[in-house]
Order: structure tokens, then sequence, then C-alpha cells
């Protein structure tokens, strides 16, 4: 098997930073601690870049993927919108406000960006099926990126999720399995069915694949910093589910740094959960560094992840950069996610919500200052999480087509 | 008041040619025929719309817009992917394939590009409220687009649509009136609101702004063209409502054409209806050439429009290009979404399973060429109307997570 990852050469333990080949391991063997990629960059330059596709390939050279990636069918995720956000700004009291909106991905949520990086990976190791554990978003993700790539496809998710995210799981094909229990019992058992004959030839994205997959995720680092004039932001507020995201963001900013892509200055990383599950949120607080698992209870079902595997590296980031990570309740999701809509015409899903949340409880507290730049992210799509606005999912009248029923009703 | 609407330089009449100066207005006070925007361009060039952003403005310099129109808040829409389909190609036996998926919009359907520019008209003409009547996807874009302008918004909708748009509608604040009564009549009493003092200073977009709005669908026809490297398609099919997309579609092709940024060869453009709501359909295949309204019955609300304005252009332009209007069953738009889904990984609304359906059965019946080039159109996204795949919207099956349950289940 000849493999082709581009500028990726190895995996690296992110505890004791032993090397291995690449493959589809993820786990090391001296300690136990999560793999990822390590990389030999080339002379990477702001031209070769502007000069790719509006998508995540335009990074191809920073990612673990070979060079002719974009060629081959796949989704094309990325280069979603940098909102500039006046009135949201405003409304908050930001001068400088923006919202990373990846909304506009393919299947709406950014993991199409995770698993494009995936299936490149699914490809070089002759993996037959696609695979995830999934708290909704990413099940779509991987069905779509799999019928596009001709690969198989078998996810597993909570049985009780959103309706949308069912259904858009469902159509794009291959098998959906409900398990009677939450996102963690989801993820484990998929672990197991790792060790089993029958995942034989499968790429569980976020499992066997994911020192692969969750590379993807830099590439909202990397759109942010050259949409804002190659620039790093002051401050960013990133959701926290399993907390890959923000780790991976914070990975990509300082690529950019060492590449003498963008200027080396400090930039502030905060967190945001959901108080339902908030076990990092909780962990900052009362200034631990490791992370007590929680049973989740919140409408911000694609953060419910109760046991969340980078939630040390989270705190880390957080602290090292002066930033913090908080949560806010699901009322305060809700209200975050009409003001979101009401002022900047963005339809966030509860993610979203509790980001912008997050933000407005952080800049009320002073913990993020006002006048510094700042990027909000939203990573979800209302349209699948309607529940939470259902209590306003009705006309504000209903009226016969007559110019005096609206008068009265006006 | 100083209007600024870039190159065009009046409105004209499609019957009689009569013109008029910039306005408010959208009949001919000659013959009641519809107005449109006339313009007077300058040098266009290839390298100057490359330069530009990547979103609808990069065609500012052919579009009733200022030239100054990137810089304000607005929606930033287009520049949507134009998706190679080799997978739904091989199924459908085309050999070159391309869907423009507008589900990449910022409110997830085409109305956000027709919305932009009448958010530019309603500046010019110092209107406060923005209003439409509307099938479900252009509310959500109004409503969206008035937020993010800082305009009020008041939008009229049947009141039986799918609850997605609704939520949609709602959620970024304005008033939602919902009428009893098909969209026809919603129409007709957004006519009559213009002529009353309670619609003083509104802008109906589809009304009073409709010379302006239109001309935004413009943008699929140059956004197709440039992303095939600057080159017509030989064929493309494009879904029926009111007739106004097709038509400006083909506006947009000539225009390409008479500025030189396009080579002068045939394309053939074909419509599609439902068959629950296909008058302009009905009359192609009757040889006539006015339009006979019709009462809607389907699952593509969006295209549920009985009495279409641009039904009889529709008939000339696919007469004129040796195209066709065809229809297909609710029952035919479902398996197309699924096909679409499957094969491309993209998750059309109703509207786009017409397309992909009505595609279908114009190579199964010889009418499409499967050698030429082919694009069809993606106008809407699937999440907005879930309905219509609702009996799959189940996981494939439910178990306990345990490796004994699994193999059991498969």
């Amino acid at each position: 098997m000849s493999l082709d990852f581009g500028p990726a050469t190895a995996l690296s333990c992110r505890e004791c930073g032993a090397r291995y080949d690449l493959g589809p391991s993820f786990a090391c063997l001296e300690c136990f601690g999560p793999l990822e990629a390590a990389y030999s960059f080339g002379d990477v330059t702001r031209a070769d870049i502007e000069s790719g596709p509006a998508n995540i390939w335009r990074y191809r050279s920073l990612l673990p993927v070979p060079a002719d990636v974009a060629a081959k069918p796949n989704m094309n995720p990325g280069w979603t919108k940098l909102v500039q956000a006046g009135n949201l700004g405003k409304a908050l009291g930001i001068r400088s406000l923006y919202v990373k909106d990846d909304s506009g991905n393919p299947t709406h949520s950014f993991k199409d960006r995770v698993v494009a990086i995936a299936v490149e990976a699914a490809r070089n190791f002759g993996f037959h099926t696609l695979s995830c554990s999934s708290t909704g978003n990413l099940a779509g993700a991987v069905t779509a990126a799999a019928a596009r790539a001709g690969l198989d496809a078998c996810v597993f998710i909570p049985a009780d999720l959103e309706q949308a995210k069912i259904a858009m799981a469902r159509v794009f094909g291959g098998r959906l399995i409900g398990i009677d229990g939450t996102y963690d019992e989801v993820n484990r058992f998929c672990s197991e069915l790792i060790g089993d004959p029958l995942g034989d030839k499968w790429g569980f994205v976020n499992v066997n694949l994911r020192p692969y997959y969750a590379e993807g995720s830099k590439t909202l680092a990397y759109e942010i910093a050259e949409q804002l004039g190659w620039r790093l932001p002051e401050q960013i507020v990133i959701p926290i589910a399993s907390g890959s995201q923000l780790t991976k963001i914070d990975k990509g900013f300082k690529e950019l740094i060492a590449l003498g892509l963008v200027e080396d200055r400090p930039y502030k990383v905060f967190g945001a959960q959901a108080q339902g599950c908030s076990p990092v949120s909780t962990a900052f607080k009362a200034g631990h560094e490791v992370v007590q698992p929680v049973k989740p209870d919140t409408i911000a079902k694609s953060l419910a992840i109760g046991n969340p595997a980078d939630g040390p590296y989270v705190l880390d980031i957080a602290r090292r950069t002066g930033g913090a990570v908080e949560d806010v309740t699901d009322a305060e999701i809700v209200a975050a996610i009409k003001l979101l809509a009401s002022t900047e015409g963005i339809f966030a899903e509860t993610a979203g919500g509790v980001t912008v949340g997050v933000l407005k409880k952080l800049v009320e507290t002073g913990r993020l200052d006002p006048e510094a730049e700042t990027v909000v992210l939203n990573t979800g799509d209302g349209l699948k999480t309607l529940d939470a606005v259902s209590g306003d999912a009705a006309p504000t009248a209903v009226i016969r087509p007559s110019l005096d029923a609206f008068r009265a009703a006006v």
C-alpha cells in the first residue's frame, strides 16, 4: 500500500511525543495518549494559497492530503463567510465583531471540513465503509461524503436526536443505526466495533481516522486569518463538544505564525458550553486540570459530549492564552439564537446559540475586551434544531386576503 | 432623491418597449406590460469580474446596483458551488452533468440573490419596510436581509406552508402574516396593499421592486458560465414558479454573449414543473402561446404558482432555443430528491426534485442530448421540505450499544 498524505510525515503522541508511521492508529502504544498528524511543511506562501480553490483545498499544503485532492469527488467544504457583524457588535457593545458562519458548508455544519480529510485517509487505507459516532451533524456529513466518494456508510447516533438530523443522515443512503444511549455510549460502542471483524476495513472518521479527521478543523483558523487580511483575531469564541475543534484552531494559528504567514501577536481563546453539559467549563472555573465526565441534558445536542476527549487540552489553551471557558443555560441559548438572527440574518443551530450566548456573558462580565477584534463561531444550522425556536414558529397573524382584515391585524 | 442604480439607466416595457425613468414602478402605463431594467454597460472584462468578491457583487457592473454595493450590510449571496455530478450523470446516462447548488446561499435558497438587489432598490427609494408575497423561501430571505440591512419587514405567505419555512421566516424578526388562501391570492392582496396608505414606503420585493429584484436571477447565468470556464452550457434545466428565473437566466446568457465574455453558441433551455402545478408545461405541450391558470396541488410548494406571470416568456424561450417544458409527479419528485442525495451528497428541496426528475424524464424520452454539456439547478434546501422524505426519516435500526445487538441487526 503506497500512502500519500502530502506534507504529513508521521503520527505523534500528544502526551509523550512518540512517533509512528502514518496508519489507521489513534492511540499511543507507549502511554495511550492521542495521536495527531506531524508535518514537514515546505515553503507555503500567501500567493500559493490565494490562487487555490474557494474551499479548504486552498490549504492542501498544510493538511494530511495528497496534492491532487481537489480533483477527486468530495464535498469541497469550507471558505464559508466571515460575516462582519456590526449590528450584533452594537447590540453587545463590541467594537469589531465577526461571525464565522459554517452553516454555509454543504451539509450545513463544520463537520464537512473534518470528514473531507477523513475521506482522503479512508481512500489511502483502502477502507470500503465510512463510519462514525455522531450527535447528528457528523452523521449527515459522513453519509453525504460517502455517497459522493462512492464509499459505503454505516453511522451510529443516539436514537433521540432531532428529526431533521435523522432525516438528513438517511437521505444520502447507507445505514443509520440508532443506539439506545448517550453519545458517550455510542462512542464506546464504536471503539469496540473497530476491534471486531465486523468493523474490518471500516474507517471510523472520529476514531481510527481521528488523527487525520481532526486536522480539518485547522482550516477554520486558516480561513479566519486569511479573511481578516492575513491577521489573527485578538479574541475568538469556540464551542466545545469533544474540544477537538478548539485545540485544532489553536494549532492552526500557531502554524500560520511559524510559517510567517501572519504576524505573531497574542490571541485569547474562549471556550463555550451549554450549562446542561459543561464539564470543561466546570473544570476551568474550579482550577482543575482534569475534566470530570457528566451526563448531558441540554438542547444543544451537537455539543452534548459528557466525556470530552480533548478537555484537558482546552483548559490548557484557555489558560495559556488568557481566555476562559464559560457556559449558558438553554434559555440563554434560545435568546442568543434569536439575537443573532434578528441582527445579522444568520439562523444558527443551538451550538451557535451557545457561542453567541457565551460571548454576551463574557463581555458583560468584563472577561472579553469589547475594544479587541473578536470572532465568534457558528458551526451549524438553525434548520436542524427547529425545536429550539418552535415556540415562535407560527405566523404573527393569520388573516383573510383583504385590506380590512390586515388593518384589523396591525 | 438622488438615485444610483449603477449601469441601469431606465425601465423598459417587455411588451411595447416604452421607456420610463428608474422608479418603484412595475407595469407599463401604455400597455400594462411588465417593466424590466435597461442598461448601458461599460467595458466589462473577465479579469474585472474575477478580481471581485466571492459573491454576486463580482457582477455588480451588470446589475442595477451602485458600485459600492459590497460595502453595505447585506447577505452577500451567490458564488454557490457548480458541482460536477459524475455519479448522477452515470445514473442517468448523461456524459457531462453539473448541479448548480443554490442551497449554499445564506438562507439556503436562490431567493437571497434577488432579495439582495431589491434591498439596494429599497435603499435607493428610501423605503423603510421590506415586504413580499412568498411561497416560503422568499419570506426567509426577505426577513433575514431586512434584519441585516436595518429595515423593517412584513411578509405574507399562504398559512399552510412547511413548518421549517415558517420558523425560518419568523426567527429573523419582523411581521409574518399568514393568509388563508393560495399564493396567487396572497400576491393579489399585496398588489392591493401597494395602492393603500398602509403600504406607503414599503418595498414589495416581487411587486413594486420587481424590475430590480428579478435581475438578481441573472447572476445564476453569470456564475454558471464563469464556473464552466467562461463557456455557456449546451443544455440547462430550470424550475418554473413565476417563470422569472428562467427568463432572467436566458437574459444573462445573452448579455454575456453581447459583451463578448463568452463565445456565441446555441444553448437549449428546459423548464421544469410539478404535475400538480404545471400550467406552463401544459401550454407548451398543447402548442399554446398563453398560459391557463390552475389551482396548485403539489408537494413542491415553492413552485406552486398557478398563474405564472412570466409563463408566455418561458414558452417563447423554450421554443426558440429548442428546449422544452416538462412536469413530474410528486412521487417522481421524491425519488429524484433521493437519487440526487445518494449520488452526489446534495439534499435538495422539492424544487430540486422537480428539476432532477424532469432531467431524468427528458433524457429517457430523448429530448435531452446525453452527450451535450448539461446543467441542472437545485434552488433550495431539503431541510426546508422534510415532509417529502419523512417516510424514511428514521434510523434503519435502533439497538442497544452492544456488538451482539449490532450483529443481530445487520
